[in-house]
């Protein structure tokens, strides 16, 4: 029996300011993982996106960033591991606040931005964030890009793991993604995204762009709420995962 | 058998800013105020205070503020009730993540600066941090100074609280503390300032700014590590509570 | 000879985050008050609001505000006059840097939200808005809500002021706004909106909520560019001024 | 004729945090590093400050670094070229402001902590910096590590420079620091750094940390203000000077 997570971005406004659209995204995952407050999402936010996520049965996980808020927490900064483990739980902690207020566990962590960017190849990086997990709660799972070191340092630690795919991006064959700078970066002909991502799933194949088929391992597919394109094809992929008999589930389901 | 706990400010520093002197004031107190990243305190500010607390058996608790780092939370700030509540949320969970990951447990939230001085009378933000603290643990106590409001709204709620007493500082009638503007505002005398101190905790009463006395609760009292001096009375307080048959000790104790 | 500028709050984007239409209203008014940083902005934006003026021939002023990102300047915060003479300063600089870099002047300060509302009726506040101008450079514009004390103590000090008016805003008798909590806060009939705004600027007459006729000075007129009704909006209002004979200029011009 | 500048960083405190001894250093130096809120400084210290220097006859510069005050600008961030440009024309309009406001020049601009680091080596960010200060006054000195590229990026430039020296630290050959982990790093005798200093300025010659005599250039030295032995090392190290008829000024002298 064949089984994949759908998860989102959200709660990545702050104050006045908005970003994507989580009234839309929410209707179609079973993950939410969620800013923190750091690169992005303030306590307002934060409550109401888990709120929204209780109302319609999805999981919420942490999506710590850099404390870099003007930066979107996409530009990368030099901190010490012990750093990264402290702030990530400092950020964990702020989210399980308005998840335990509300009866629900958090599910899963998932790492944002240039720190997520670094824990593709940064072993030490990668346990920091790890020991925090493993420190606040042992059964919280670890959510790295296939092919991430990270998901490696999480199961030598003991933590479980979903490794998270992505229908619109080309990999390298190391399973990086193909910088956007590229050409051939992202796929953009829907029928071909929606078949990669049925043999992610079923065979735990991908083609890379070098034409290479190589092992990949898709337990939650990452998707996105901005635009009505964006959404058409959320529920595009949905109907076609139903169709060859893929569940459609979170981890705590 | 009377018996008082010994609290105080702590983890206010940040980054490269140092403010106060925990390592000194942790041998003496019971339990420890720790700022949560808002008005004062950082990730690796929080997680050093808390370690040294379990090493020295110091209970832990939230010490929230506005979002004010320029201000250190002093300048009162016009938050909504649901603006104040989630950014309680936010910072007391932010703190549970590094006491929980040790093993230890909230013993109880403490508002600071501008937001304390609130609660001596808005009973509103009073009823918004309370509910903060009852929706994520109903057994995490809520400190209040003597007379302030938010110890009547916490006891409503069905919380514990404990009433914070000052040795240092004058009462007016309605126990709310004397203005530091005014000449009279501290007790410079340390004789006396122990003798009202005892007082309160044995006789529940203390004599205020117009001469009258008045009844006082004195479950916590709340000393300052800055500067020998500073340390020199908190030893004496020490002393002259445990002559006079006061047990000092917090209440996980 | 009348005439009118026309004004819009622009620059309120921060990093990833858009707030505004500033690619749009930029082709409809003759000066921008820009955000500094504090309560939105951010040092690309303020480049990027600055340039897009200059091929305009759009003049530009500073919007400062409360340094409270989260809130967008529009929570009052308690600040000590010498606070706000110095957060405006800081802000002004900041401004300035862009502007002068592109050999443009600054011509005005508008403060912004909370802390506007607050030169409504309070001088002090007011007074050191003008003393952070007047120290800076006394050739700068001191733009003020028409009725607000802020006009009068900038005048005392020998700074030149322009009185702003509203479209859509129905006045108080003392010329305050009528709190958008009121259901007859807003003039929502669009004819009527442009008669009064023809009316305050020919007759320096306007009528408030009471029906009473009152004296109004007109001398910069706030638009906004959110939406395409806004923009179809001022698109009238500047078609109608021309009709009336009513220049649209700025203060530079 | 032989003369040297001593510079100090200043205004690094915060709110209620306080680093450095500002009224200390500021009766020996003759320029002033002022921060400018990112790393560290507020305006209320900036206003500070830069009044000190006024009344001593002390020469300000910028003192911008990274938008990181919980890592006091030490990390290193990736930013754009262009986010650094933007980043200094915002800090260095700021100091502007106030220095502007009491009749004051800006003397230089000396960068921060690991962003003056990256200007060792790094090109791109150099003129990025440079660009900054070309554009809002051409005739603002920046103030450059001897060796780094920086200095000389600021002479293509048309900009006039001065490079800075130090008394405590060892060379490597190509001048730049001997990094503080090694137990080489720091002169740590004072009569041997005082030997040093006035050879670099008078031979324009240093031993590098291999042996080696090196060409270097010191227009300005660096100078502390931490504590009662840093105090008594600058004037020690201004009487050196003085008996060597090293003339101790600034560059608006």
């Amino acid at each position: 029996m064949y089984q994949i997570d759908l998860n989102s971005d959200m709660g990545e406004s702050f104050g006045a300011y908005k970003i994507g659209n989580d009234e839309g995204i929410i209707q179609y995952v079973t993950s939410a993982n969620i800013a923190c407050g750091y690169h992005a999402g303030d306590p307002m936010v934060m409550d109401k996106v888990v709120r929204m996520a209780q109302e319609r049965g999805v999981a919420v996980g942490a999506h710590p960033g850099y404390p870099d808020l003007m930066g979107f927490g996409r530009r990368k900064m030099v901190l010490s591991p012990t750093e990264v483990k402290n702030c990530m739980k400092y950020q964990i902690g702020a989210l399980w606040a308005f998840a335990h207020s509300r009866g629900m566990k958090l599910q899963h962590v998932a790492p944002h931005g240039a720190l997520g960017n670094l824990c593709q190849y940064d072993r030490e990086t990668s346990r920091a964030i790890c020991e925090a997990v493993y420190e606040i709660d042992p059964s919280i799972l670890i959510f790295y890009c296939a092919g991430a070191v990270l998901g490696e340092e999480a199961e030598k630690m003991g933590l479980k793991t979903a490794s998270e795919i992505f229908a619109d991006r080309a990999y390298m064959d190391d399973l990086s993604l193909v910088p956007r700078s590229r050409p051939d970066s992202m796929i953009t002909d829907e029928d071909l995204a929606v078949e990669r991502c049925i043999r992610m799933v079923k065979e735990g194949k991908v083609t890379t762009v070098t034409g290479q088929d190589v092992d990949i391992r898709g337990d939650t597919l990452c998707v996105h709420g901005d635009g009505a394109k964006a959404l058409a094809f959320v529920e595009r992929i949905r109907a076609a995962f139903q169709e060859e008999g893929i569940q459609i589930r979170n981890f705590l389901a």
